[in-house]
Order: C-alpha cells, then structure tokens, then sequence
C-alpha cells in the first residue's frame, strides 16, 4: 500500500474500499456538522447515523430525507441520551465510528468513559492523536498529545506511541519514524520523561512496536529538518524525517497543534484513541475542511465491524 | 518613540543613537560569531571588546586591524579564562553587553553566574527572551523561556513579565499585552501555574506592570488570531493581538521557538535576562542572521553605563 501523503488521498483510500463505513454522529444540528455529513455522503464513503435530541430531529430528517438509502435518524430526549444512544450503537456493532455534533465534548465523554457501557475497555488508556498538513513538509505529520493526557507517564507514553504506530501502517506507513520531543538531546533526571524516553527506545529496539525507528530526545525542529541535525551532528532514520511526534506535556503539543495551525498554513486532523472505535471530537474554532479530514482519517483508521 | 515592527528597524534604532554600544564578546573565534561582529561594525553601532583565548588570538587581532578605532582585544590563557575576564569587563563598566562565541554555553554561564564575580544580582531570576518576526504576523511577538526555566515558579512567571515588559517599552510598545499561554481557557487547579495566572492577572490589574494588558490562559492560537477569540466568543485587549506570550514550561516554549522557525519561516532572536547587562547566547542551530539580530536586540535594550 502507498503511504497516505495528504488529505485528499484520504477520500480516495475511503472510496477505494468495497463497503462504506458506518459513522454515528451524536446532534448532528449545527452547520459545521451538517456540513461534514453532506460532504462525506456526496462523497459516497460513508454512510450515517443520527442522533438527535427531539427539538433539533427535523435537520436530521432533512437530510435523510436528501439520502434516505444511506442515512438513519434516530430520536433522543435529550443531548446525554443521544450521547448513550450513540454509544450503543457502537457498542452493538452498527457503526464503526463515533462523532461528537454539538454537544457538549464532557458530556459526549462521559458516555464514551462509562465503565459499564462505555467505549473504553478497562485497563486501555485514552488517547487524541492530530494528523497535520503542513505546505513545508514532504509527508502528514502525525503527533500525541494535545487534548486528552496532560503529563503522560511511561504507561501512556507506551500507548500513544502503539495506538499511533498502527495508525501510520493504516495510512500505509509500514515502518514510521517517531521522534521524542524535550528541548535538548540530553536524557536528564531532572526531566524525568528523558528517563522514560530512555526505556521506550530499549523497547524499540526489542521490537515491542514491530518495524520502526525510535529516537530522542529531541526538540521539534531537529525531528522535522534534516540541517539541524546536520549542524548539531547528530543522524539517525527519525532525525529530520519524523512521520510522528510525541511530547511529554499537553501544552506542549497544543501549542505544536496552535502553532502550526496559525503559522505554518498547516490543515490539521484528528481523533481519540483507545477506545473499540474511534471517535472524532472537532473543537469549537477547527475549520470545516478540518472536521471532514478528522472524519475521514477516522473512517480510514476504523476496523469494519460486523 | 513609535514601535519597533521587524528586525531591520532595530538597525536602525541602533545607528540613530549617539553612541555605540560597547559589546564584549568571549572566544570570538567561530564563522558565525565573526560574521555578526563585523556586520555589527559595518553598520557602525557597536564597538568590540574580544577576549580571546591564546590559540585563536590571530583571529581577533585580524578584526581589530580593520577597525582599530572600534575593536580592541584581550588574551586569555583559556575558555574558562576569557569567560572571566569577558564578565570582569562588563563588572567594571567598561561594556553594556556580553557575547558567547565559540565557547560552551555552560562555561560561559559559569562565569556569569558565579555569586562574587558574576553579573546576576543576589536574589534575581535568570531567564530567556526570544523575539520572532513572523511573516504572517503584524508585529514582533516576544516569548519566554525557551531555554533556561524548565517549570516556572509564580516568582519567575513574575520576573519574565517585569523583565519582557520592560524590554517591550525599550522596544517602543508602551502598552504591550500580554498572554499566559494553557491549552485552554479554563483556570483548574489540576494545572496548578493556572492559578498562578489569576494572581498575575490581579497584580496586572493593580498596576504592578505598570501601564500593560495581561490576559490568560488561554491557547497560543488564540493569543494571537482574533478570529479563534470570535468563535470561542471571548474577547479582550489580549486575544489575538498579543505582543507577548508567556509558557508554563519549557518543552512548550522551546516548541513553539522550533515549530515558528522551521514551518512559520520566522527569524528568531533572544537574550538572557536577569543580569546587570543583557547576555547573548547563540545556539549552534541558529543562522548567523538570527545571531546578528540577537546582538543587536540585546543592545537596543541595553543600558548604556559608564
């Protein structure tokens, strides 16, 4: 399979594959959500559930009306029992992911995290992975985590890195290159995570994560560009050829995410992980054009259950 | 005085002032280090003070014979040696800035930081300034600390923002707003330097900055993009017009120097703080541009002492 390079090929990968994926979207009433249904049905790669709660039922019907073959509506009394319908559904294999609408991101969660009927299997760690676009980058940039665990532990480190490893072979990236951000290449023990960095390339190295490079500490720049590799002197597969990022605070990779978004004319994706599905929680100020891609980099990133 | 808007201004700041800045400059003996002394003597703001250790002698006096008038040089019998006299010059009143050359960052720190014979007052917070000129921005953007504080104290979020914002009024912005960077808008005492951005807020608003805008927390998008301040419906002096960002960690800081630099195609530059004179420290990885804008930052900020 070629490598995923941008997001257009994302919607030739998904109309490429024999059957549609089945996405559940929970209030699927407000603009840029009714917007990112209608492209991916003209787009014919998915087909949808909606969720509604009784007052907003009449836009979802509007559109089930415009692709009654491959849209369902179904009514809830209110948002957080839209939110548990949704959950249901994917629950008993009729979707193969999950969307937040206009609802509330905590209440959408709360029914995503219930331990009983909830998404998350006991023991698996939550996760957000963003895809970014960037003009002056030769590939997608994949990276963890900037809106679900703010000071990672090696546990979670361990997780984002597997759950984003498969992610890369899913857009076709056999053996991804995954770069360990600090702000230095020292491993110091007064940035404790250097030191889980540290166990994470020996697990690497041991093959835990299947065929891959492994490399840090390094800071953002030295992982996206081969010159400052060069002037500090230092090489490795991951140097300057990053496919995925990983950092050891939430500020950090929001403010990569903000970064890039604002400054770096980057187009950015994403979804959460851990879960039995994926599940797509676009923010307030994303673009439409960004949550079309979270879409369609989950639908892509999604097993077909049956 | 109107506002310095891009690096070329400080230039010419530098050439209207009466009188050069006196900058003394340790192991000068590197391309890059060169290169900024003799463009700053081209452009005839600075005068040299160039301790050099007795290898690399010939370098220096090989620049004093072209400028006589404006460059003297001193010998030392080693690194560590040219760290000491370089500081003991600035001490005596002799120079208005410190330069690191060739030597290592942390030799030179050791000299300026030592608690007898060194340039920071007892009881000062040292810290970074980096100021960027960013190509789709309308203004410098000045930020802390991508590379000394790894986890700011209330103290030291404290002495960044006395200290930035006396470096914006040197820079002409009377009034510099202010953002205290988070991944969002919400004060939680999970993220404990949240808290510490309430108290700051309420020392901004009892006038302990003086004449200024302070803000936060809130995301570095949103600091500087009014349209994510209109879709989050939140507004003030601060959101998306930011003169100054303000990170709760290093590994933020330092991602957002990297990421603005190799995908915003922005030029950097930065000094230390805290000190009785501004003290520059070039990275290897930066041009030998971004070295001579740092040079000349420092000394339009500089105090000149005799």
């Amino acid at each position: 399979m070629e490598p995923i390079q941008d997001f257009s090929s994302l919607v030739s990968r998904l109309r490429a594959l024999k059957e549609r994926k089945r996405v559940v979207v929970v209030c699927p009433n407000d603009p840029h959500t009714e917007y990112v249904i209608i492209r991916s049905l003209r787009e014919g790669f998915a087909d949808f559930l909606l969720v509604a709660d009784t007052p907003h039922l009449l836009n979802a019907e509007y559109i089930r009306q415009q692709y009654p073959d491959h849209v369902k509506v179904f009514e809830a009394s209110s948002p957080d029992v839209a939110a548990q319908e949704g959950v249901l559904l994917v629950r008993e294999g009729h979707a193969d992911v999950l969307m937040k609408g206009i609802i509330n991101t905590d209440n959408l969660l709360r029914a995503v995290l219930n331990k009983e009927h909830g998404l998350l299997p006991k023991g698996n760690v939550l996760s957000h992975i963003t895809v970014a676009q960037i003009p002056t980058y030769n590939k997608l940039l994949f990276f963890s985590d900037a809106a679900v665990i703010p000071s990672p532990t090696l546990a979670h480190l361990d997780a984002m890195i597997r759950y984003n490893v498969d992610v890369c072979r899913r857009m076709g990236i056999e053996s991804p290159r995954v770069a360990l951000i600090h702000c230095t290449e020292k491993v110091n023990e007064k940035f404790p995570f250097t030191l889980d960095y540290v166990t994470l390339k020996e697990r690497a190295e041991a093959g835990e994560y299947g065929p891959m490079f492994l490399d840090g500490p390094m800071d953002a720049k030295t992982a996206c560009d081969s010159h400052s590799g060069e002037v500090k002197g230092i090489s490795s597969p991951v140097v300057g050829h990053a496919d995925m990022v990983i950092f050891p605070n939430i500020i950090a990779a929001n403010t990569f995410y903000k970064t890039l978004s604002l400054f770096g004319d980057a187009n950015m994706a994403g979804m959460l992980q851990g879960t039995t599905a994926p599940v797509v929680v676009p923010s307030r100020a994303d673009s439409g054009n960004s949550k079309f891609y979270s879409l369609a980099f989950a639908c892509v990133c999604s097993d077909t259950k049956k």
